[in-house]
C-alpha cells in the first residue's frame, strides 16, 4: 500500500498488493471496488480479470493505473487530475485483459463512502436479488452478499436478502494453485465461472493488434 | 438509425445519425445519454469528444462500436453479448479520442427509462447544483439542466433547480462552424468549454502508440 487519501476517497498501491491488506488499510467507512475476500494475484490479478463480484460497473472505479506491456515498456495511464475524464484511456483496456496487455505495477483506486455495511451469505445458488447489493458471489452451495452505503439501506437488504452473517473474510487463493482463470469451478459471480488454471476468454483480433502495439 | 430494442432498452445506429433523430426515434420513458440538443458531427462526433454535458460515467453507456482506424481497418470493438463484460475493451478508448482512433461507423448505445423527465434553463454560471440532475451545461449567460426519472425525482429536481422549462430543443451546430473542439466558448459542460475551431487536448504517447496499431 503506498497511499491513502480520505479526503479525496483514493488509494494508491502495487499491483502486488492483496485484497485483504486494503481492507486492513482503511479506515471504516471508505470501501474498494471489491469485497472483502482475498483471491490469487493480488489487485494485479484483480484487475487482469476484470474484478470480482461487482454488481456495478467497475470501470469508473479504477482511476488510474501504471502498468508493464508485454515487451516490458512501463506505461502510465490515467491518474488523477482532471484529464481522465478527456477520454484518450487505456485504463479501461487493462482492466479484463487477463495478461494480454501486461502486469499492474501501480493502481489508483476510487474509494466510496458508506455509514454501513453487512456481510452475508445464505444457502442456494446465484441469483440476483430484487434488492442490488454491491457484491454478490456464490462459493460451494452458499450465496455471498456484501453490501455498504446508508444504514436504511443495509438494513432493508439485510431483510429482502436474509441469511446469516460472515464473520471472516473468505480467502479464496487455495482454489487456485495453478491460477485463477474462467471455467467450471465453485467459485462464481455474475460474469464468470471462476477454475483453477488461469484460463483467459479467447482474445478478439483487434485488442491482440493493440497488446502487440504497447 | 437502424435498430431500437424497446426490450432490452439498447439501439443501434450508424455514427452520423444526428443527436436530436435519435431523440425523436425513442418513445417517452427511454432516454438515451445525451440531452435534447444537437451538436456537430453526429453520434461520430459526440462519441469522439466523449459525450456532452453527462454527469454520469459515459463508459457504461456505450455497448458496442464499429469504427474505421486510421489506417482504414473497420473494427468491431463491444456488442451485445455477455462477452463485452468480460474485458479485452477497445469501446472505452474511443470515447473521448478526438479522432485519434479514427470515426465511429455504428454504435451501440444503452437506453436509460424513466416516467418523467424535465428541460429547465436559469440565468447563471454553471456550477453543480445540490441534487445533481443527469445533463447540466452552460450556454451564454444560463445554466441547462436536462434530468429524467422517478416523478417524485423529477419534481425534486424542478424545485430544487428552479428556473423556466426549454421548450425547444436547442441546435448547438451553429455555433462550431469549424468543428467542436476545447477551448474558451460559451458552450460549457462540466469538462470542458467547448470552442469552434475542433482542437483535441494533446495525446499522450502511449495513446498515440495504440492509434498507429490499429
Amino acid at each position: 500500500m503506498l497511499q491513502v487519501s480520505l479526503a479525496d476517497q483514493y488509494l494508491i498501491a502495487t499491483g502486488q498488493t492483496r485484497l485483504l491488506e486494503v481492507w486492513d488499510a482503511l479506515p471504516p467507512g471508505l470501501f474498494p471496488p471489491f469485497p472483502p475476500v482475498e483471491l490469487p494475484g493480488g489487485l494485479d490479478g484483480w484487475l487482469q480479470r476484470g474484478g470480482f463480484a461487482q454488481t456495478f460497473f467497475l470501470g469508473s472505479e479504477v482511476l488510474g493505473l501504471k502498468f508493464r506491456s508485454p515487451k516490458g515498456h512501463v506505461l502510465q495511464a490515467g491518474g488523477l487530475t482532471v484529464k481522465n475524464v478527456q477520454g484518450y484511456d487505456l485504463v479501461r483496456p487493462f482492466m479484463g485483459s487477463f495478461g494480454a496487455l501486461g502486469e499492474a505495477l501501480e493502481v489508483t483506486l476510487r474509494l466510496r463512502p458508506g455509514r454501513a455495511s453487512i456481510f452475508l451469505r445464505r444457502p442456494g445458488e446465484l441469483s440476483l436479488p430484487p434488492y442490488k447489493p454491491r457484491f454478490l458471489w456464490q462459493e460451494g452451495a452458499h450465496t455471498y452478499a456484501f453490501h455498504f452505503g446508508h444504514p436504511s439501506e443495509v438494513t432493508r437488504f439485510r431483510e429482502v436478502f436474509g441469511g446469516e452473517s460472515v464473520a471472516q473474510p473468505p480467502d479464496y487463493t487455495p482454489l487456485f494453485p495453478n491460477g485463477m482463470g474462467v471455467g467450471p469451478g465453485g467459485l462464481i459471480d455474475l460474469r464468470f465461472s471462476w477454475a483453477n488454471g488461469g484460463a483467459a476468454p479467447p482474445i478478439p483480433e483487434v485488442f491482440r493488434r493493440l497488446a502487440e502495439a504497447l
